[in-house]
């Protein structure tokens, strides 16, 4: 630990904090309603625009830069575009993501294509990703020109790691390859790891003013934190009914039938773990399953694979990882000094070390 | 006209824009492939990625930028980035497009998600938006820092605007909904108008050092260039063989069915002179054979369509339009002071008024 990581002057507001990410909301409907003379196209983009992110969402990205933001010791107000932009950013992956994934659901009512058809629901999210951009280049005022390009350049990192680590998980659903353990922890890395986790903690930081000292730390933290959750999501989807989640997971199992990953062939670590620990005979009766088309998977073959993967253990392994993944996130911020910002991030990995819901 | 309205101190050197063009296309695989360390998503990403720009294209966008830049009196090696960017814009643009349009084929090849399927072709699409922007902060160096964000801003507006229009279009066509004269005459300005000629217009002008004097009439003109050009494209979907296409048109006829536009129920200006000029009984027969399932229209029924737009005079009316355009766009250049560059830029509307197949 180096001299110049004292801990924020600023002490944590709760209170303010939580006030923030409502600001978060109100960025959001200006984002998505400015600009919309009488006329514009209303019905065919700015109203199908508005939909998800009206569902609701917990909004966990934008709470861990600001955090971040604030443990570095800056005002969370100046994350505020920057957090609303990774809000657009998660409501358009969502929306293209329900039509990779061929999903019928989300948060509760029909996915966008559901709704609208693919062609628009394919433009709206478009939309939504080039609306990103235009948040990030608000910063151009509150940050200085210099900053703002910094976190267009940290950005267009995030994302492209994210289409990256999308591109193997569709990938891998659209074909016959079963990953390895080294190859899914790559994936997730990428499509998770950057955009729920590394990203908001590492442009949080930066945005708060924090030394390389501080951003490589709690970058690493992110992507652990994030990573975690998200097989936590996964495990959740097997063993709890769907209105449970984890914060900051994919939002996978959110508003989706218990077992979907199995259905939709997701190759998850529970499934990896599941593969090597069972017959070659058993092992080819769980991928011919994985990979039947969603449509025609029957829920006893479901039943049958989550059991499997109880009783041989692949559940507790993935909860081990889990397990693992937040003592690992934890050991980062050891260096760091302490403060109630720090307090909150180490609650956060709770979740993924002693599996307390909150 | 006011007195910094110089004619621009360079000479045009068509060598050397010709060679500026085929930096574009060394840019774009720069873009590509770089940072694609082995082990990279390569099968699912990095090399569908480079499906259509390997296709080839006109690169009519990028050309028009260059030579604003050069009318502006700059150095149009400065453009250099944003006219790949524009470039990929394109690309990604195609991608989605065809998936929204259900076409079959782009460049006389298999449309990109005919042979990857839906999701790997959105996700590819998002990855060349996003190195859209990746490319765009390229000029972070080139340019400056306050240029490139005065880019990046006016990029995202011509983005937004090409969704908004691409929202009617597509909305339209998933409708029964059959636009005025003035609904399509906006629909095709966002659409076509700022990508295909009012962005590379004004943002090649502005690299290059123009002045709002001529960076303003250089825009307008663009823009009656694009959508004149976009109109010669639709003429062109129906009455020459596929092989022919109108440069900096959105490329819709290239590669595909003679009459296919009435297949996939595009709301043309065509269309829209044919229904103005017909019986209620055959307007009712139009519309039910352009509202069909593609893959059911008959290709007589086509004909009957084409015919019946030839005969009343359907397919004069587009024409005179397109003609009209061209000589707004003329008018347009009226103020600015002689050049070479002027008069290439004069020439592009020969296309439009004097039907010159170059």
């Amino acid at each position: 630990m180096t001299a110049n990581l004292q801990p924020p002057n600023t002490p944590l507001d709760f209170t303010a904090l939580s006030s923030y990410l409502g600001s978060v909301g109100s960025w959001m409907d200006h984002a998505l309603t400015e600009r919309l003379p009488i006329g514009d196209p209303e019905k065919y983009l700015y109203s199908p625009a508005m939909d998800y992110p009206s569902r609701g969402g917990k909004r966990f990205r934008p709470a861990l830069m600001l955090l971040a933001a604030s443990l570095a010791g800056g005002d969370p107000a100046r994350a505020l575009p920057t957090a609303t932009a990774l809000e657009l950013f998660q409501n358009f992956a969502l929306v293209h993501d329900d039509i990779e994934d061929e999903s019928h659901l989300r948060r509760g009512k029909p996915a966008l294509h559901r709704i609208h058809g693919i062609p628009l629901a394919i433009n709206v999210g478009d939309f939504l990703f080039n609306r990103v951009y235009e948040v990030l280049l608000e910063n151009r005022v509150l940050l200085g020109e210099s900053q703002a390009m910094d976190i267009l350049e940290q950005f267009t990192e995030v994302v492209r790691h994210t289409l990256e680590g999308q591109a193997f998980d569709i990938g891998w659903v659209h074909s016959d390859h079963f990953p390895t353990r080294e190859e899914y922890e790559k994936m997730i890395r990428l499509k998770t790891g950057w955009y729920s986790g590394r990203g908001p903690c590492q442009m949080g930081a930066l945005i708060g003013g924090g030394s390389a000292d501080l951003i490589a730390p709690l970058g690493n933290f992110g992507e652990k934190l994030g990573i975690g959750f998200q097989i936590r999501d996964d495990l959740l989807n097997l063993t709890a009914d769907s209105a449970e989640q984890a914060p900051g997971a994919n939002e996978g199992g959110y508003g989706k039938e218990h077992g979907g990953d199995i259905a939709e062939g997701k190759r998850t670590l529970i499934l990896i773990e599941l593969l090597t620990r069972i017959s070659s005979a058993d092992a080819d009766r769980v991928k011919a399953i994985v990979l039947m088309p969603p449509q025609v998977t029957l829920e006893k073959d479901i039943q049958w694979v989550i059991d499997l993967a109880e009783n041989t253990g692949a559940l507790n392994a993935a909860q081990d990882r889990c397990r693992e993944l937040g003592q690992e996130a934890r050991q980062e911020l050891a260096g760091l000094p302490d403060s109630p910002q720090k307090n909150l991030f180490t609650e956060l990995t709770d979740f993924l070390v002693e599996e307390r819901n909150f």
